[in-house]
């Protein structure tokens, strides 16, 4: 991976992908209307400067040009092969071109990662060929490689099938291939340009992070646009986006599968496993990456992140609105506020200044000219005197129907602000895509409708620089080693006594215990008091409870030997014969949380907090981070909890000591510089009161 | 309300509103850049038939036409005023308007509800008017009153300062004026057009319902696009929502108010109280109005709700979707299943006739084309075998690149199956604006943005026809007891006692319990067993256990006595005297839930039940709906709750009585056939297991 200078191979490897000199397009079709005779009509189409052969073994000449037998009868080695040929033919091309010594082939056919045993056989076939040849594969499943400063149109995507295509200063990177076309046609309506659109297909040799590496340092590339359908290949992903935000260029992101149905989706349409959805989060948030959940947010938000600096420390979310229109406004605020942002009502001071500008507002949330009117010269003071005011982070201007016909009154006045203090952005209540057009041209973050602006806003604020991945190699490691291709059974339970003693070793406190045999008939003396717990001491018994292998309130001596009888019968009905048994004295606190830890197989390692019980279940209230995190992320993360209220002094109840929780959600994520832990999980972890502590009360580990 | 036929008087008032023969335009300006000026330069710029009467005491002439020094003055009484002068020489028209026989006027000025006691002064004069003179008035604030059939644009807002306005069958009525501009440019762009666009303003006399209901009897309207900033007069909403129901009319509306900041929003801006977004959420569903969260969502809907007739019973939300792009199709997916909406993968038989058509498809919950190609007859064939398969309730035609340039591929047989038995719907992932239009034209609810289409498919499969109103005229007479201006004082609390005979009435069974002396110094015989509740009786005691007044699990007779003179000496430290005491059985059931009734002083009868305990209030796990509903309703409300699942069997927990809880529901809702009752909450009520039934254990009401 390009952390530091670029290096010579992969200089040369984005030359082939982006500005080849040579491009051979194998099993060209001679029927422009078909998928496989498109590439060569769009390249001619835009005007590619370099040389195009087409391989067609069947023909002499495919719409109106030579045409070739094969790779092995071109006069040179061409830098980039565009394999359009079917499956199996597919194979053998690329293993022909990597023989040959070019560069880059892009596979389109499908019947890889998403076709079962016979793809996956495919897939090993094509890595073996690179591997042996040096060659680099984009795809398969790959609708193509565009760059339309080189007007190297690689391509089998029919939205390509136009003249002045939109040129600009962004890399597309997409898992679906019909994404990259609807993104040209939409930003071209929108005035927004791209450098180049790749379509990256199954990823089986080079992935969606390592393309968009190629072009960290073209000076010609202000920021990235991912539509991303998986996390497959997530840690070059990340190490892409850590290069890109020391280059300060920003990153935006569409991820599918919010719901259940769209994941299951990615699964069937991409053969990669699909993580849950705040796994993306948190690890696109981690990653220092914007994501947004509108399409059009995708599309016009990275203006917006071009001017607004990823936060250092708790992101400060506070917008000020100022518009012609209340209603219109409102739409935008109404969907900003339910994503968190503040929408800050303008200060004292800002309310002294409007007026003494000759703007009368009333005091709301919102800075409106209605009553002032809609004139250049408010608009203008409005925005100069909001750039300018503490109390923002932001500035948003909505402007209604004058945006359509009577640009000059107020967007011109934004246009105007665009080099501000403040980072602008605007929304146009009508139908004004002139206006729309100037705003995106001069660089104002601007939007067509107030959901994408809410969106695209409350992704901006919330972003933050990204934390130095401090463990690559244990990370790539583990990665590796937790990736579902291994067996399960190379994993390892860790009874409960050893988790103990693992949570012991990074601090984290467990409840007291005795481990007893299990077929004691005498009662011990126990060293803490009555009532006690009970609990199976077994490795690979990972459900306890629902084993039967936990009794809870056990009073007395008498109770405990029958607690252990009924739990040795009730274990070995289903499970391990039960040799132990742990003893702990009940711990009632303020409450419970679960806190965990795993290396997960997509994005490596992570923490979690959630509050206790089955409420955790039902509502889905926890927290995740990438780990390892540091107490300020621990207290965010905790913030994040709704049902935190509960130990947080809610109507009076009292206060539990968050604090320790803090630092032993800190303690757990230190796992990830070890390689060997895969998960555990500490529940419950018992809220002792303020300066109490918090203690663990049962943990389940498993490790390689 | 014109629930029956179309009386003499509502056809004059909507002839006047939306096609006069005369017009005087009150305060017209000379300048046509000015708002005041610009009436009369869109009504002659329209070619409106009629005769215009500009009013302007201090010029000849106004924009080079006759202009008239006062209504007095001029040769005709016009049918209708639009009123552009300021707030005091507004009032002053209007009563001149009134005095002469203008049937409406309509007012621009603010200074109204939102302005405080002057206001509140200005809106009294105003009322009296219309009650004294027969003139009605829309407004004040109204930006107009626009119908592009009659070119009669009276209206000061600048989006219809263009030619070629799109003319259509829907009416538009719009609390924002601001927002009749935005939607006309914004449907001109996607080919969809209008009858008529009205900014009702503060309603101080004809409310948004009274407005539409005019135009129901039109055979030239088709349905209503509402922009709601709150639920003022809700009650002739309601009236008209019931009759466009019977009218096969649909109602789509946008509601302001997600977020707490929009709410506030909309007291500053229109003066009217902000209820709770879920309570909106109820009403608009009781009324069978679609409730979206888009503005797209809102432009485009409106095809799909005369496609999609409202749910009879449960909705059934079974969406199957064919496309010709994996990726673009799941960007549509992915927000409607987070909607609720079901993606339906086709079943066997459906998989047998597309195979039998040519149509290859992997199997999942996507009819995926781009194996079979983007073809005219394979889109066909896949159209005409999904809308006639039986497991889908909807069918979305999600169509990629080829819509741009080669609509005759995949968009042309959308449109040959508009009247296929099965709606429906189309989404395409690249900008398409002209076969967007065409799909438009040809009256298939087509979508620009994939969270527009979801939102506007899953509102459009969740509507229900409106129950009829059972209590018109007790709903009405409580609407006005209730309303904010009624002081609190002349409302009374109930007592406990008061409050669970209320309940017995309608069935619904308390705890046993007995009435104490609270200064007993021997303990009484009590007729269940210890541990028992012990409470402060006395009304006018809303927060008992805030205030010290409760006492659980009272252990024998002495303990008694001793909570009983505990609980005196707390309530009477800061509440009134307490003389006597509730004592009653401590009962443990499977778990607590709340149910409640309330007269809402916006929207009329409503029915909550809640999970029971500190979650209620933090995760809002609440359902509502209009009251009273009937046993299904009640079912549904229930399974709407999350936390229920605690309840319902979750991880092998014992079933509650959840039929019992329905009946309770069910019995509280009748409350809504006696005015005199403001509110109940019982909370908590207790669950028992499973043919056990539910009992209240406390009750608190409030009654007129």
């Amino acid at each position: 991976m390009p952390h530091g200078p670029e290096t010579w191979q992969s200089s040369e490897l984005r030359q082939a992908l982006f500005a080849p000199r040579s491009i051979a397009i194998v099993g060209q079709s001679n029927d422009a209307g078909k998928t496989a005779g498109r590439p060569l009509k769009y390249l001619r189409q835009a005007g590619y400067a370099g040389r195009i052969y087409p391989i067609n073994p069947g023909r002499e000449s495919v719409l109106g040009e030579r045409s070739w037998p094969s790779l092995a009868a071109l006069p040179e080695t061409p830098e980039h092969a565009y394999i359009v040929a079917p499956t199996d033919a597919a194979v053998a091309a690329v293993a022909e071109c990597g023989r040959l010594g070019t560069r880059v082939a892009t596979l389109l056919a499908d019947g890889f990662a998403e076709a079962g045993t016979d793809g996956a056989a495919r897939v090993d076939r094509l890595r073996g060929i690179c591997a042996q040849t040096g060659i680099r594969v984009v795809g398969p499943s790959s609708l193509g490689v565009v760059d339309l400063r080189s007007k190297a149109l690689i391509t089998a995507n029919a939205a390509f099938d136009e003249e002045d295509l939109p040129v600009g200063r962004i890399v597309v990177a997409s898992h679906s291939g019909g994404m990259i076309g609807a993104l040209l046609s939409r930003g071209k309506a929108r005035g927004i340009g791209f450098a180049s659109l790749v379509s990256v297909g199954n990823e089986v040799d080079l992935s969606l992070g390592e393309i968009c590496a190629l072009t960290l340092e073209d000076p010609g590339i202000d920021g990235y646009m991912l539509f991303l359908e998986t996390l497959r290949n997530a840690q070059t992903l990340r190490h892409f986006a850590l290069a890109a935000a020391e280059r300060g260029k920003p990153i935006i992101a569409y991820k599918l599968g919010r719901s259940t149905a769209a994941r299951e989706l990615a699964v069937t349409h991409t053969g990669a496993l699909a993580g849950e959805d705040d796994v993306a989060t948190a690890f696109l948030a981690g990653c220092g990456i914007a994501r947004v959940d509108t399409l059009d947010g995708l599309l016009e938000g990275l203006p917006l992140l071009l001017r607004v600096p990823a936060a250092g420390g708790v992101p400060r979310m506070r917008v000020g609105v100022v518009t012609t229109t209340g209603g219109g406004a409102t739409t935008a605020i109404d969907p900003m506020a339910t994503r968190g942002v503040a929408i800050e009502p303008p200060g004292a001071d800002t309310l002294r200044r409007l007026s003494a500008a000759g703007i009368e507002v009333k005091p709301a949330r919102l800075v409106d000219l209605t009553l002032t009117g809609t004139r250049y010269d408010a608009m203008k003071a409005a925005l100069d005197i909001l750039t300018t005011a503490p109390e923002f982070d932001l500035v948003l201007c909505v402007v209604g129907s004058s945006a359509r016909f009577y640009p000059e009154l107020a967007v011109r006045p934004i246009i105007e602000c665009v080099g501000a203090a403040k980072p602008i952005a605007a929304y146009l209540t009508p139908d004004a895509p002139e206006a729309l057009m100037a705003l995106s041209r001069a660089g104002v973050p601007s939007f067509h409708t107030p959901e994408a602006c809410a969106d695209a806003i409350a992704a901006a604020l919330r972003r933050r620089a990204p934390a130095r991945m401090q463990i690559d190699d244990a990370a790539r490691a583990r990665a590796t080693a937790a990736a579902p291709s291994v067996p399960s059974r190379t994993t390892r339970l860790l009874s409960e006594l050893e988790a103990r003693a693992l949570l012991a070793r990074r601090g984290i406190v467990s409840a007291p215990s005795v481990v007893l045999d299990a077929h004691i008939s005498t009662a011990p003396a126990l060293p803490f008091p009555y009532p006690v717990a009970v609990k199976a001491l077994a490795a690979e018994l990972a459900h306890k409870t629902e084993a039967g292998g936990v009794m809870l309130n056990v009073a007395d001596g008498d109770a405990l030997i029958a607690a252990c009888r009924h739990i040795r019968e009730k274990v070995a009905a289903t499970g391990p014969r039960v040799e132990r048994v742990l003893v702990q004295p009940m711990i009632f606190g303020l409450g419970e949380v679960l806190i965990g830890y795993r290396a997960d197989p997509d994005v490596g390692p992570l923490v979690m907090v959630a509050v206790g019980g089955i409420f955790t279940e039902i509502y889905r209230d926890r927290s995740l981070r990438l780990a390892p995190i540091d107490i300020a992320g621990a207290h965010e993360m905790i913030g994040e909890l709704r049902g935190i209220a509960t130990l947080a002094g809610l109507r009076g109840r009292p206060k539990g000591d968050l604090a320790a929780l803090a630092q032993a959600m800190v303690a757990l994520s230190t796992l990830a510089d070890d390689p060997s832990i895969l998960e555990i999980e500490v529940n419950p972890l018992i809220v002792l009161p303020e300066g109490s502590g918090v203690v663990a009360v049962d943990a389940l580990a498993r490790v390689v």
